[in-house]
């Protein structure tokens, strides 16, 4: 069996856009110590995975399970879902499907078929990054806005002063953010060495989509390595993985 | 003569609009006791009907008089009202046009040429119903895009245990709500018989699109009958029959 | 050399936002006194002109320039200031850019490649009018709003009253908005003449569109000349005229 309830319905939506945003279909594996599920885009550029702990929910019943579901639709009904609404999950073995159940005055059930989803639950590889910097979503998604002006790839680096720059240039036109310790968004800066990569625009904000302005990410910075985006969501994880643009 | 002041444009711009959504010309019948209109849709499914009583009105003068209107410009025209801003309605019988005056701060004056809108003022039948259900409107139309997300039909029913089930079934998925006497949204219920009828979505949320969620609808449901849907708007009322569809 | 602070980005964008409304390319002309900078539509329909003196800015050092610019491209860039942002113009000579800076918690570089503008730099000719509104920009546009539901085109006249008129015909419609010297949105009127010109409501509303509710327009109107529309943004001056159409 398997069921699980979260109090703020809200918190769960983030954790399915942010996955759909990246792959349309995924595996929630579930057992008794919480819900894990890791998928890479059709192209192997980017890889997300979740890890959510059984404590992050409000009541938590699990069987070892593979749930697979197509995250467009989850994301259409979860965007259904309001504010102070409770959502309830929960495994209907016999038919074959999810049941997604938001009670607020209504009680408001939605029932989804289950796949077979075989390109799921990848490895996150382990990296070693020289840089990290904490900063508050908000700021380094306007900076991807600004970058979006004028290219559509941007550059992610640190220089030797300690500065967190995202650079965009264009044929004729271009734009840099730049970030120090002093900047009210940055939170925590750890750059141990210069470094530069260059990443696709588009899949950045895909990545940054379902985050709100008052999250915090922490970004991991090396040379020729992915850059890896993490943050907190409703006592659990979410983890991003992008692999850099070889640059001509 | 025809000369009718009201205090708040807003709530005759809902009525308006209201009647714009199912049918694209309909023929205004005013006469001493008040305005009245009624007309079918072309496919025949749905029945719109208005009644607003002179009393309804700040200022009232009228003969008995037809003013077939374009519902479309008619509604682009109080669109343009702002909250506070005072209507007048005026025929112009020697050049055949609806003065719509709206004052507040300047005075602007539309003028409307007439039609001849034959196809207008159908009889409403009068039919029994088992079943009534008070519900804002806010919470009805939830359910409604709700059900958008598996189908493009949905089925209005009643159940033994005296509860109200807006249910959408799909090739896979599927969703319901499910009120009850004690949910939030809903005032008022009288259900003596389970009753289940399909309806379009398309037309459902044509009727409830210029309904405000605080509205009050009182939903009259049987078997095999139209659905009938009023609201008060205005001191007047305005009904809505909506066919069912004959399921394969 | 030219560098130029501008305490709140957002006056100057909405200063770049009516250019851009009217030009796709522009020439600053900045000195010792201010920023300058006129030009005509591709059609020869509508004149726009800006004045800004020196005192308007924070900081402002200036040699003479002529500073061309792709207004489309600067406008998107403005888009991105947000309030409380301190805004920083500064000619790159080496590199034929103009560097656009906004300093808020982070600070973001823009770098604009510089054109050879030929088009700019008209003069402004030096015209009567009879009857001059000033007007709350707010009002005038939803004027406007109104006249486009019956016509492409609009009447501006002046009557013996002393009333301003925005009329439009349509085939069957029309749409008239009367102000007065008690209009709430007339700050003054100075009528001496009754006139009447006509024109085209896309160049009246992308003339006005960088407008706020709240601005005041100083409206001259005459007979068969230009309507000129100045108002007043960041100390400086912003003046459109805008030719009549010839009606048949």
């Amino acid at each position: 069996m398997f069921k699980a309830t979260i109090s703020n319905a809200k918190e769960f939506k983030k954790i399915v856009e942010a996955m759909s945003n990246v792959v349309d279909e995924i595996s929630f594996e579930v057992d008794e110590k919480g819900l894990r599920a890791s998928a890479v885009d059709p192209s192997h550029v980017a890889l997300v995975s979740i890890d959510i702990p059984r404590e992050a929910f409000e009541e938590y019943l699990a069987d070892p399970h593979e749930i697979g579901v197509d995250l467009g639709v989850f994301k259409k009904i979860m965007k259904r879902a309001k504010s102070e609404e409770k959502l309830i999950l929960e495994l209907d073995e016999e038919k074959n499907r999810l049941n997604i159940i938001l009670e607020n005055n209504a009680t408001r059930k939605f029932s989804l078929s289950l796949y077979d989803v075989s390109s799921s639950n990848v490895k996150v590889p382990d990296l070693n990054y020289p840089n990290e910097i904490v900063i508050k979503a908000g700021a380094f998604k306007e900076a991807l806005k600004d970058a979006e002006l004028v290219n559509d790839h941007v550059t992610l680096q640190t220089d030797g002063e300690g500065r967190f720059i995202v650079l965009s240039k264009g044929d004729v036109n271009q734009c840099e953010t730049i970030f120090d310790e002093s900047s009210e968004a940055v939170l925590d800066m750890r750059i141990t060495e210069p470094v530069k990569s260059t990443f696709s625009l588009s899949y950045l904000e895909d990545i940054t989509k379902a985050v709100s302005s008052d999250d915090i990410l922490h970004i991991h910075l090396g040379s020729d390595i992915p850059v890896k985006i993490e943050f907190n969501i409703a006592d659990g994880k979410i983890l991003f993985l992008l692999a850099p643009r070889i640059e001509s």
